[in-house]
């Protein structure tokens, strides 16, 4: 490692000496943002926002191919409209932003900037449903929703964030529940299959729920300092929204009903858990299929054969650009050392060498992202081969991932056991609870972990005691320190 | 025509008795949109999105062959920041929403709903711009703006409004101006080949400019009712806002220059432009391209042969489902007769009809939505037939709009044609102009009507004198009444 290199990786904090020093200094130097000018929001710069394209291109797909259609809602919501149900309103009302003036005047009623937009959207559906001809209605919205949160951080938690919030409206009660698992479901495929995320899919307590839903359904991913992450919700909303906003359909039978519905949202804090889960102490490390630069070019120049290898490697970006996103890094004046440390931290999965050598050789030299592992690919199927990289880079950062969280998920059988394994190991802790909040809260104040989920197919499980009260369980949950 | 068909027509205002409530009958009837319980809001409602969808997929193929990423800036913009560019902030201030209150608190400096993000986004650009190495910056956001204006109408002019918005950064001028123009011809090409519309190309007088700019360009359309229809306006910032925002490089030549920039921008306002561009008194007609649905089967079922018919149908839209988006409208209880107004209504551009004797004969009937055309497609290269005829109608509609633009299109010599050009057809009128804006002004004020542009290679016409003043014209324009 020359001189510069050890330049280049000083600027980024160890995890082990401060894990969220590391995460801004990545998020900050791969330029996937930058803070904004205003209290608690971002930029996101192109290398950021490329992820999030790919999410929403990837996710996009899910809905369209689950029968859902896109369409968009307005940004204000009548204060008025927010207050309809009760839960609701109680739970996002201490943190909303609002309009009072438009176009110089004073506004008679406030607006409150979208939060969420059960309320608004509510509003429309009431006029939308008459008959049950007209269900089910799914349709989901890519937006930009604002809470006004105390503490930032970067893709996590944001005042403005991005998202998309699926909304759907239901004749039968057994139909929401589908479709709320259903689209859970979607969540956990997409977030395994793509992001490499593996996740722990199951129930909110009553406590953690969405305010103003019946059941809230999560998946649950463990980053590598040992805290959960929330990746997805989904809810069933039971009649809540339905009665407050008399969302009524005459069904087959002639009788006026209450309809039933759900919402389920992600949103940009997935580019979080990707950083949080696959980084390690020199950068990012991107999964390839939502990768922003799949496979970065890196010609090692020669005085005597440069134009050769740079005419080669332009050849080379032209060939693998059809099927690939790719990049050459041509710029003049930076060492292929100083080349390899930057790529490498911005998590291009393969960097593919390309010098007099390899040319001689009819190949180029691919270096995996994940494993550094070297490995010299022919011309010869060239394509095949990068795919096959990818493919098996993409399986190999689920596997570390999931390693990692079985490692890292451990039984507590009492409450001294826990407080011990939260202290010196964090991660998913499973326990037993007895289903009463007052122990939630309990755990929650002492030790500041929370009931992440509980997760599916326990029935068989031995539950143990509850941490709190030592009763019986009546639920073996998931509990963490969260984001 | 059957009573039903009457009563589906009846429905529509002709465009004859009030082209504005044709308008109004036309995006509420084909589900475009509805009307928001926030002043001048809409909610876009999945026929009226997929069209923006489409919209944004093509633009932004364009953007990114063109170099350009996408980034997402922050939605609010402190009130001071705005006031930085002393045009630019007269320009919008008196049209913005404002946030006085977040999180129960009342906001130490009020924000900004973007009504544009030349402010934001500069403040963001004078920390990562150094050196000339930075530079060019070539970054667009898909989002949503606010404007609050007084009278709205859905798509043409709301209060909130989804678009994209193009800021880059430059060196020099020279690059400046040629991005602009770039982006420019981008839209052009995109209005004409993807929408079918045709388009006016030039420059914007400086009444007409963008608050803040040094030039606008602009594309204008014209609607079927005479008035035209700015439907993208590209910038040149000129170092308006680098000034401003203090948006300085070091260049090669080892000086500390201000940057040049450029801005471009279009917006669901397009959708309108394609309803009142194409549709007729059945309703929509929608270009191939970018409509949502490009076929509708529509099985014409007998007692004798309806699993048989309605099985076909199934496997038709199986199969071109795999090319085109198409819908198979198998509702019951509805009449062929009334299935086919619906889908002309919506505008759909190709009514594929399948009854027993297009099974015997081996194909099916397919109708034009653009001329009523009925022509038999074999099923033997059906795809290619499809396609063929989908580009044939594409062709039709531009050369529609084209046709009538030329025939709306008109001289005048002196302001009392001018005048009686306006009051009889409307249209575009072209006509000398001095280039005083006191002359201009006074136009406006009399007749209502704008100049739209002072088209591009006007160097050999004839300019005729100024309306207004009566010298010698300094450029030959093109005046219009406009939405």
């Amino acid at each position: 490692m020359g001189a510069n290199d050890k330049e280049f990786v000083k600027e980024i904090t160890p995890r082990s000496v401060d894990f969220s020093q590391w995460y801004l200094d990545i998020v900050l130097k791969a330029e996937m943002m930058d803070y904004a000018p205003v209290k608690g929001c971002m930029a996101i710069r192109p290398y950021g926002y490329a992820i999030w394209e790919n999410i929403q291109r990837l996710l996009d797909q899910r809905f369209k191919a689950t029968g859902h259609k896109n369409a968009y809602f307005p940004l204000f919501i009548p204060e008025s409209l927010l207050q309809k149900e009760a839960e609701h309103v109680e739970g996002f009302a201490p943190e909303v932003a609002l309009v009072t003036h438009g176009g110089n005047e004073k506004l008679a009623e406030r607006l409150v900037v979208r939060p969420t937009s059960e309320a608004i959207i509510c509003s429309m559906y009431a006029r939308w449903i008459q008959s049950w001809r007209d269900l089910p209605i799914l349709y989901n919205q890519w937006c930009n929703v604002v809470r006004w949160e105390k503490n930032t951080r970067p893709f996590l938690r944001t005042t403005e964030f991005l998202w998309q919030e699926g909304h759907t409206v239901h004749a039968t009660e057994e139909e929401a529940e589908e479709e709320t698992l259903k689209m859970l479901e979607v969540y956990r495929e997409f977030a395994e299959t793509e992001l490499a995320l593996p996740v722990i899919s199951g129930l909110k307590t009553e406590r953690e729920k969405f305010a103003g839903a019946l059941r809230t359904y999560t998946i649950e991913a463990l980053m590598t300092d040992g805290r959960a992450l929330q990746a997805g919700t989904s809810h069933n909303l039971g009649q809540h929204f339905a009665r407050a906003f008399e969302i009524r359909f005459l069904d087959k039978d002639d009788e006026l009903k209450y309809a039933w519905q759900t919402s389920w949202g992600a949103s940009t804090r997935l580019i979080g858990a990707i950083i949080m889960v696959h980084g390690d102490d020199r950068g990012l490390k991107l999964p390839p299929r939502v990768a922003p630069v799949q496979g970065v070019i890196v010609p090692i120049l020669t005085k005597k054969q440069k134009e050769q290898v740079l005419e080669a490697s332009r050849e080379l970006l032209a060939r693998l650009g059809e099927s690939f996103r790719m990049e050459l890094d041509d710029r003049e004046g930076y060492s292929p050392g100083w080349k390899f440390n930057e790529w490498e931290m911005k998590g291009v999965p393969v960097r593919l060498e390309l010098g007099p050598r390899d040319l001689e050789a009819g190949g180029v030299t691919a270096v995996r992202r994940d494993t550094g592992e070297k490995i010299f690919l022919s011309q010869d199927n060239l394509e095949d081969s990068l795919e096959k990289l990818l493919d098996e880079i993409q399986q190999n950062l689920f596997q570390q991932a999931l390693d990692y969280r079985i490692a890292n998920t451990r039984r507590a059988s009492s409450y001294a056991e826990f407080v011990e394994i939260l202290e010196e190991h964090r991660g998913f802790i499973q326990a037993g609870w007895c289903g009463e909040r007052a122990c939630e809260e309990q755990v929650k104040d002492d030790t500041r972990a929370t009931i992440r989920c509980i997760p599916f197919h326990q029935e068989h499980e031995d539950k143990g005691i509850c941490l709190s009260c030592g009763k019986q369980g009546e639920h073996l949950v998931y509990y963490a320190r969260a984001y």
